[in-house]
């Protein structure tokens, strides 16, 4: 059209949005209220005002919660255009605005833990804090230029390096998991060693107590080392990390969670706690260690250390680092289970949402030489050089026959149903303890306590049930170390100490593997349930845990109670209890952490059978399905209650009537082409947001100019860092020259506005954005619909998305934030969830 | 915004395309050539003027040979731009238009081979007439309206049909796989009992010829057969059907390809070619019978044979049908190689690009399923139904010990190279053959004459090669049916006939398990050469053929051969010549097909060892990148030689300074929202094409109208066919409800324009495309580079992209194949191919 009417613009019109005349309706208002954001907002934009720049919208309401407002009357609306059928639809929507200020009460986790607000109410919020990473290419003029003036040497040496990194990945990943296996070894050995002796005396003596002692001395030690690395190295560190990285491979920046710093409290703090006693396995931990070696390796550099190689500097962006913390998460998988197929699946599960064969071939590769890594290091270490039959930390052991027909298939079946049930159980306890502690033990000193707490109290438990339950086995059909007597005959121990006596990794190989008649169902039954218990208890304390050993752990017990059962009940047709232990195992562990095709990679590796793979399957769907019911699987359960705004695989259902305008979020703060610098500082000191289109003048009413591209607030802070003030200059940029290596020379600490050093002679100057934008990133219609909004979000990795009218001019802009409050209730409508401050 | 310049509206310039104005550069011009379609496109084109009704432009030259002008100005120019890194670029290209009429030769298989001036020339080509798939939604008002008026148990019973219809793939798949297998057990064992007890007679009574004639009868008449079923039954069942499914996956409409026509001819035409002694397998047909199955029952329907269920009719979309295929494919390779991951696998790697956890979870299942159906059919009958062990058609045998260690590794690497030149060898021997074939080989008479020549050729070789090499290995080392003894002493038989006298499977296995000494060097030198050349010979003939099979034989043969001659240097270190013919099949099979992940862990899952995953993939590495210097894959090659435009995974290299305007068509044909039922008709008979974007009148110099949508040309037929015509009647559509069923209904076979009966009055009459069109498909900037419109493409399976400029009016149409033109080159540079008529 014409750029005529370019006096007559009308910035700051936060009030209207109108597009009947776009969609053929009346124009509909959205109120939305201003709210003051602790930058000087308005202090700026009235500065700019007075400078005679146009001050755009001071405050865009992107992902605050005044969307409270907006958000209800656009699905009202949406409803209503659908169920009239009519375009016309005049609506002027409710505005009650709800109370924004909560009370932010940040616990000194920092970023992750959810506010407690959140916990007190029990409602469902989505925190605004967490910033999403961006695996989009800023296609400017500069990457523009630096893929043309590549030669095909460039591109072999960059995939050669993307190579080199996997490998590299995969052999530390690998020996990391093999210092973990080895330290673990080495300090249990000590423990059990010491622990056996006391208590073989102490059964003749009557010193149990003292035995008793040590070993709540050596948990609590232990413990404490561990809790002290998390609470004080890296709070960030706790847990299994495995939420961490399927956030970080969903889209969100989760604060130090690939850092060396976390790596190092992760590794020595999973020790711990294993050899502490702690109901807890070290094969999440793993997948997170891999995932820090990955992000670390490919930027040949330690922010945590200060400390910079400057090597494979084009790797430097959001998307290259994502591919390669994949390739970790898969090579911490391979180690951990022996599952390299598995480590692949586990990835492409959690994480890549585009497949791309390339990077699965390479994500293979890590994972394979992990395994190889960590058999062959293990195989020096055991002195048996060539022998690679140990490629993971947890191994199910060989089974020699694994059969079945189809009545164990409906047996197996209904073991998923307890399963479903049973991890239901442990994720909804779980949910209440975790909002119980994230209420009442914030301190530093609280955490630790309950880490002790927690480590006496499994001794204590441990100690009354080997105690308690007084059933033996013969010595020499487990391959224990550390037998344990306590009552039992000579030639016989305690299978109770079986179970509680050694690392949990052992005691699920007792069960699957111990012959018929080694435990009785009562103690079995004795077992579970107080470790059930515990197991809920430890996951969320402060110290780095797995969660998958304590799972298998309890469904063997129990399985192996069925298989008991069914040896009794019908003694020809159920022979191998260990069967049922195994089926047991991945019930248990399959309604817990409702993984599907990837925990079933990694079962049916780390069983080595591939024939028994339909039953594995079988089991996991029904335990997914019927745990389902009740609840999210517990790593989803942990990202909720952190609200962080995951978008899921799927757009929710029901959001074919939701248009973009319903789901954006508007007034956009617009630049100009050729920007003042005076007028970028005051946006960028004035506004929390990471994403600007790049307008022209040619204005419309109600919105914020022709779209011609995308800046973001990194790339407007390095052009100001680098003073690439052209002021209309058209031959500025050749005597400037500036490659994207100078944009990635920062990455990912770009410096604050604040930060630059600017006279006041540059804020006078300007720059010429239309070299460093994106020009054509992607953008949708405002008719746009929810679904197809969410595919595109969700299949390339977006961080922003233009909304248009039918005039190409910016109407809104979408954010993972915008999307992801969408969810689908339980009834299949969209409901949309609030945002904290 | 308006529409009252509607009259003024200036249609039909195809010439210029200037964008100076936007770009800030000066116009450039686009010479492009106009085209005379087989329709009759100039008479309804001046018809059209004649009776006052804006034209559009009649010809619009998407993906015919007239890009070849356009093409070289539009690099040309992204070059100049960059390279001046100043946007006024003022650039005339050379219009030198090539013969484009070039004439046709199609063969009868129709549209899967490539025309005879590509086999002439030997240049690369593109074909035009392949459709597209489109895996995009339509989200229009309907879809919205069915989206709403869904219960929570509505979207359950779909997700349930999903699970039963891929449950239902899985188990006929292995019935298929069962039937096959036993089909061919039966016949194998008549034909070898037959011949066995021929050639014991011939040694004594000096009759061999008789023995000879009668193989080659044998193998005469079966071939006859199965060439019969291709060549009159089905072409396009011929071959493996991979390429035909990979591309299929990919988006791009294969004629006939998921017909159960097709999966009759190819299933039983794959019994006769194995049985008829080929070099073939059943492995790549059962991967091409399982994808019929799964586009076959998710449509509820069979149009070969007008039979149609009228079940789960909202799968009748390509993107669900899609869905299915993946599954049906997995479901083949899981039956095949007892392989369910690996099968998922090869469903990801070949096909899907987006992946989502939900459809991998139930591709899971069909391949599971498909596994375990044929394991349980083949437990029975063989008489022991619970024994589950057989989850393929082909099995590597229980391998007792695989252990490795660097050295091997290495040695392992070194016979990568091998295979991966040897698969070189195979692929640019079979690529020559592949030309010469559709250049002379093009009646049936002729084809049906090569099968049978093929089938003779190798039943003579065979013997010859029996009776020459006599190296002998004793009875019972081998679990052979039929032993031939040959001139062998008493008590042994000959080795060579290990290899040819029964199916290539059993062939293999012999080769990985026989014990040390049973085969000389020699002789697998002398059985591995002439094998290649019958291999290579025999791939490409009229028959249903697998490649997987000859190809293990041949890596087989000679690893085995570099096993004897370390064992032989080396006797205490290399005691197990099996190790190394599987490393030499896995090379050699890689080599040929270029595979990575899937088939990496098709072999791990087939020898159902995990340990061994390493060297195979090691080996698998080196043979493709040594392959992949000298050519493509060999179903690569097969798709390039039929000139299908396929989109491999990422854009090609130096993509990222071709605009949008280098890559699209131009000029567009457009409707208007309310258009008239004449225009509609005379456009769609005009034009071949098959996306129009919707438009409203405010048009600027050189494009094609406002941006509103974009509808298809099966929408405006079935609109046309139900006759909703409105005439602007806002109520219109209450009193004739449609809904997306409607549409589905006529799904995949809409009639064509001709087929519709309109009277008079019924074109004088209008359609309201507003409801139907889709208001928001994803659009591009024409500022848009080359790797963005291809990541998007290949991201969302588009067909049609529109080009919008900065008011968002339309100025081009990209589709798969403007995007399929662009190639690297060996040098990285960027090439376009051409495309035939």
């Amino acid at each position: 059209m014409s750029d005529e009417n370019l006096g007559s613009v009308q910035y700051g019109r936060p009030s209207q949005v109108p597009f009947g005349s776009l969609t053929g309706g009346a124009p509909q208002q959205h109120q939305v209220r201003h709210r003051q954001l602790n930058n000087p907002a308005g202090t700026a934009a009235s500065a700019a005002a007075a400078a005679g720049v146009p001050a755009a919208s001071s405050s865009r309401p992107r992902a605050t919660s005044d969307y409270g407002s907006i958000r209800a009357s656009a699905l009202h609306q949406a409803r209503l255009r659908i169920e009239s059928d009519v375009d016309c639809v005049s609506y002027a929507p409710d505005v009650t605005v709800e109370g924004t200020e909560r009370q932010r009460l940040v616990d000194n986790s920092g970023e992750w833990y959810f506010e407690s607000q959140h916990a007190v109410s029990g409602e469902e919020l989505l925190s605004a804090k967490f910033e999403s990473l961006d695996y989009d290419t800023c296609e400017n003029s500069l990457w523009a230029a630096e893929d043309q003036s590549r030669t095909v040497w460039d591109l072999r040496r960059i995939e050669l390096c993307r190579w080199l990194v996997h490998l590299l990945i995969g052999v530390v990943t690998g020996a990391i998991a093999f210092f973990i296996d080895v330290c673990i070894e080495q300090l249990a050995k000590v423990k059990y060693r010491y622990m056996k002796s006391m208590l073989d005396r102490c059964i003749f003596h009557d010193c149990l107590i003292y035995a008793l002692l040590l070993w709540i001395a050596f948990n609590f030690i232990f413990v404490l080392i561990a809790s002290c690395l998390t609470v004080f190295g890296e709070p960030v560190a706790a847990g299994s990390g495995i939420p961490q990285i399927k956030c970080f491979l969903n889209g969100i920046q989760v604060p130090r969670v690939v850092r060396l710093r976390t790596l190092v409290c992760k590794v020595l703090g999973v020790l711990f706690s294993v050899v502490g006693g702690l109901a807890v396995g070290k094969e999440g931990p793993m997948i997170h260690s891999g995932s820090v070696v990955g992000a670390g390796l490919s930027q040949g550099r330690a922010a945590s250390f200060k400390f910079d190689l400057g090597i494979f500097e084009y790797f430097r962006t959001d998307a290259e680092k994502r591919d390669f913390v994949s390739g970790g998460a898969a090579a911490g998988v391979a180690a951990a289970f022996g599952a390299p197929v598995g480590g692949v699946l586990f990835a492409l599960e959690e994480g890549a949402s585009f497949w791309n064969q390339g990077l699965t071939w390479r994500i293979f590769f890590s994972s394979m030489t992990s395994s190889f890594t960590l058999a062959f290091l293990l195989g020096f270490y055991r002195g048996i050089p060539n022998d690679l039959s140990n490629p993971g930390l947890i191994s199910f052991g060989k089974f020699d026959k694994l059969d079945y027909d189809l009545l164990h298939l409906a047996i197996f079946a209904c073991m998923g149903v307890v399963g479903g049930l049973s991890g239901a159980l442990f994720n909804t306890l779980n949910e209440h303890l975790t909002k119980f502690r994230h209420r009442y033990v914030t301190s530093k000193l609280g955490q630790l306590t309950e880490a002790v707490l927690v480590a006496s109290i499994t001794a204590v438990t441990s100690f009354v049930l080997i105690y308690t339950v007084r059933s033996c086995q013969p010595l020499g059909s487990d391959q224990m170390e550390y037998p344990v007597q306590m009552y039992c005959p000579d030639g016989k121990f305690s299978s109770m100490a079986a179970l509680l006596f050694q690392t949990p990794e052992a005691a699920v190989r007792s069960l699957l593997h111990d012959p018929v008649g080694t435990y009785s169902v009562t103690g079995l039954i004795a077992f579970c349930l107080p470790y059930l218990l515990i197991a809920t208890w430890t996951y969320g304390v402060m110290v780095p845990s797995g969660l998958f050993i304590p799972s298998l752990l309890i469904g063997a017990a129990w399985g192996r109670g069925v298989g008991i059962g069914l040896n009794l009940l019908f003694p020809t047709h159920f022979t191998d209890p260990g069967k049922f232990a195994l089926i047991g195992a991945a019930a248990q562990l399959g309604g817990i952490v409702r993984m599907t095709i990837s925990l079933s990679v990694i079962l049916i590796e780390a069983t080595g059978n591939v024939l028994f793979g339909l039953p594995i399957m079988v089991v996991l769907m029904v335990a997914k399905w019927v745990g389902d019911y009740f609840g999210t699987g517990i790593y989803d359960m942990h990202i909720e209650l952190a609200s962080v705004p995951l978008l899921p695989w799927e757009p929710p259902s029901r959001s074919a009537a939701v248009s973009a305008q319903a789901v954006m979020s508007s007034p956009v703060t617009c630049l100009y082409r050729q920007e003042r610098v005076s007028r970028i500082v005051e946006i960028l000191r004035a506004e929390p947001h990471n994403g600007f289109p790049v307008v022209s003048g040619d204005l419309g009413p109600g919105t914020f100019g022709t779209f011609e591209g995308l800046v973001t607030r990194n790339q407007l802070i390095c052009l100001l860092d680098m003073r690439l003030f052209d002021d209309g200059d058209p031959n500025f940029h050749l005597a400037n020259p500036v490659s994207l290596s100078d944009f990635r020379r920062v990455y990912p600490r770009f410096p604050s506005v604040r930060q630059l050093q600017l006279s006041e002679a540059d804020l006078m100057k300007s720059v010429d954005l239309g070299r460093y934008m994106n020009p054509a990133p992607y953008m949708v219609l405002h008719t746009c619909s929810l679904a197809r909004i969410f595919r595109l979000f969700r299949g390339l990795g977006l961080r922003h998305l233009v909304v248009i009218d039918h005039r190409n001019q910016v109407v809104g802009l979408v954010t993972r934030k915008d999307l992801a409050r969408f969810r689908a209730t339980h009834t299949g409508d969209l409901k949309e969830l609030q945002f904290t401050g």
